[in-house]
């Protein structure tokens, strides 16, 4: 498998996609993780993400959020750590990422 | 068919549906022109709504936009009037709906 992950540039980023990405309850309480993530607090992998889902499952549900241009994965020598492309979502459609947060309850693990 | 459709209530809306129906250009397009209509226009109809597409395609959309909550179909006389539902949309995820609009392109034709 490769070490690094294709994402896509700001400017290629679709409102439809995006959407969709937003539109599975697992997706959305994984990015209601990565939002709650504080500076200084061991970064979210994506290995553990998420509620407990199988491995392939999750796997999945990382593509379609990070195809979309939703998270940035990035190796972190032996982990991939997770992140999310805030500041991009809100440049291109300013709170549309905190409205919908603002509707996604309390993650079930952190 | 029936005369009368079923919407949910808007305690029954679920975040995942609503950006689920929201996730398609076509959708999208048809929501921008319904946020579009002024009062005293001429109501939208289902029949005409949104850019040329087959009458089962159209039905598809509606009926997923519909049953999300997204839209409200009404029958008046023979035609089924189709709205908005803004107040709802706005009272469940304040921002939301706005935010989404303004990422909408102008629709091809209002």
């Amino acid at each position: 498998m490769s070490s690094t992950y294709t994402h896509p540039d700001v400017a290629e980023l679709t409102l439809p996609s995006v959407l969709f990405a937003l539109s599975d309850p697992v997706r959305l309480e994984i990015v209601g993780q990565l939002a709650a993530w504080q500076a200084g607090e061991v970064p979210l992998v994506c290995a553990s993400v998420g509620p407990e889902m199988p491995k392939s499952t999750r796997s999945h549900h990382l593509k379609v959020l990070r195809e979309a241009g939703v998270t940035r994965s990035v190796q972190s020598g032996r982990e991939r750590q997770l992140s999310l492309r805030r500041e991009d979502l809100d440049a291109r459609w300013p709170g549309l990422l905190t409205a919908v947060l603002s509707g996604v309850s309390e993650p079930i693990e952190a």
